[in-house]
């Protein structure tokens, strides 16, 4: 069976099951009526991720294994397969991993017998984040076929800007980029436009963060807000229903206004609150797949 | 709505009451029978505070978040209100905050929309510990009124030694401070006494803990206990059904001989018992104040 | 009543009776039913045997409070006796300690009104390790007497080498010790064998971690593998139905070809399995003759 790593793998049908289910667990509660364990590793900081993992586990009446890798073996040597086996062999039915390298999921190999979840891969992608984006644009707009979104901000390092595109692109969405020079990744098949043209033009425009933590040079962000960034004289002249997104941590007065984290227009605390559903679904379908539960072990309550 | 972040904010009438109600559960075993989550946000060290609360929350039936600042996005520079209002995204119906700045609650403005819990607030508050240890006083000697209760140590770093002295004056006890020169507060309107005269006279020694993790000269700790702290002399000097209270965590040998903290009078880990009842009766005094819960939904079990 | 700290504290009779209640649990699901609070206080990191015992103490339905050093009051300099006082204060009904002291346990003195569980101390001793050893031999064989078990590794430094060589001398197995010069222990009456011998002559090889934390010289684990670890050639001349155990966490490469980590002899994944119900079986019987739980609160389900 496959782990849950990569939105690539799912079929524009398993997306839109995914969606639907999130939507019911949004509308009513349902608890898994069987005692499972799940490991949440994340091996990188994240508060929204790990939370919201946490509580959709929760809701669903998982029990939850926490882990810190600083008091864990892994500080002793100890590689992520072994982690992950390791956590496999004392009960847990599934795993959830945050970690820094692009590829860890190819350490796993074939040998683990519980599915993995991928809760961020290094700068390569995100895929529970792609898909409460795609989420919450249905949720406003009740389609997505034909919207305009720009993806704004730095691409370049972005762990989502790739596969969103993508997916967005699958489901008739017409997909553009608005970057600072230095955070355009010229592989992707998508047109760049300034950020004015993106605030005039686009239905969505998906914030990215300017991510300090992975950038060496301080003045890449100086003067970033009203060369690149969502002001809100730009705001200003959005379309009348166009939202804006963001995957969050913001930061406020770098790569958007503020004042605009909270206007009407912004889905960004939305979106959060998709993640809780969006994630209770992915699990109940990737461990539906693996045979882990059944339909009835699902129960409405 | 009222965040808790005061013992200021309380009337007289609403403290009484928040001590019948901990005196009730501590009688009787009682749950919400309702899914609610809680975050705890401690971003200062804690032992007794966080696990009380902790155990306050699972007795209720709460689900628990934890949250470590150095796992999350605040490393990324993501600030407390975005921390907030992200946990009141994914789920939380009420927040636990312990912050080292002052005025941290100031913070929140009024976009929240989920009650938030002071667990500590810099060397300002700490209104749960004043609580418990009126609490503590109140079940021992059954009243507050006409004790001479004398407050003893750092009174100027400490975040309990204000609210605490106004509260006990205000339910009629007699209140006096005791500290070596450099940690003396003057803008507080109690009497300083001397050790010697605060144990001879004194029905409650509260104890504070000498904060080494707040002060820079070694020396002002050298030779503390026998100038300034809780000898076993002093105590042998104590009236008949004086008590000793201390917040801990303790300075065994600075503040009060090690021989002291189980001795007969010292309620120091009563006081820690008595805080998880304390917190269970704020947590659904507040959350039924906000409407979150009902008088219907807390179960005798 | 007695603390769980030590294997040398049990008779042959009690490890046979904790060796099968785990059995128990391993055959069918059980659960106190009454709300328990267990602390695990873990001073130094550990991913299994943590973990391990948080799945028992929530497969068995306790409510675990977890506790990080480094955001506690320890920061403040509290010691681990009014620490785990503090946890009884506040509800705990029994405590789960790793610590880095040899002899952490003797600063409990005779105050502490719960329970407490030795999940590590130092290098003296980490039953659990142990008794989960024990279990996944007999559970092999069928039995342990006349077993020719060698230990092989780091005696000097290891937790397990000194208990596990007593306990299964006990048992009726034939102990021996494999060691390269500068892991010797003097003290203990075994004969060392080379590794050559011991995988050839074995029924069981008890490999233990080259403890790269506890030691200062990177030569001494450069070329071991060769000359003192298991190799794929050595194992390849191991008795038909001979086993591998190792504590982990495994240095592949180092005391064992990483290969050999799941061959069919190895038991280390299922040695972590056993882990699991070897807790839940010794919780369960400490917190039975302390009377805090009872025959009638241990439910089948």
């Amino acid at each position: 069976m496959e782990h849950f790593i990569s939105l690539y793998q799912m079929s524009v049908k398993e997306i839109e099951e995914v969606l639907q289910l999130a939507k019911n667990f949004k509308e009513a509660k349902y608890r898994l009526d069987r005692e499972l364990f799940i490991a949440n590793l994340f091996f990188e900081p994240s508060t929204r991720t790990k939370s919201s993992f946490e509580v959709a586990e929760k809701k669903l009446g998982m029990k939850v294994l926490d882990f810190t890798p600083e008091h864990s073996s892994v500080t002793k040597g100890e590689s992520l397969y072994d982690t992950a086996k390791t956590f496999e062999a004392i009960g847990a039915n599934a795993l959830v991993i945050r970690h820094g390298d692009d590829d860890w999921s190819e350490q796993l190999g074939s040998n683990l017998k519980i599915p993995v979840f991928n809760a961020g891969a290094g700068k390569k992608e995100h895929p529970t984040q792609c898909l409460l984006d795609l989420y919450t644009i249905e949720d406003y707009f009740g389609y997505l076929e034909g919207l305009k979104i720009t993806i704004v901000g730095d691409i370049k390092h972005s762990r989502v800007a790739k596969s969103n595109a993508y997916a967005l692109e699958r489901f008739g969405a017409k997909v553009r980029l608005s970057a600072a020079e230095s955070f355009i990744d010229d592989s992707l098949p998508y047109p760049y436009i300034s950020i004015d043209e993106a605030a005039e033009t686009s239905d969505v425009l998906m914030m990215l963060r300017v991510q300090h933590e992975r950038h060496e040079t301080e003045e890449q962000v100086s003067n970033y807000l009203a060369r690149y960034g969502l002001t809100v004289q730009r705001e200003r002249k959005m379309k009348e229903n166009a939202i804006i997104l963001h995957p969050a941590p913001i930061n406020r007065g770098v790569e958007i206004d503020s004042r605009l984290v909270e206007c009407n227009r912004s889905k960004i605390f939305k979106q959060m609150e998709n993640g809780v559903y969006i994630r209770m679904a992915i699990l109940t379908t990737i461990l539906k797949k693996w045979g882990i539960i059944n339909d009835n072990d699902l129960k409405k309550c």
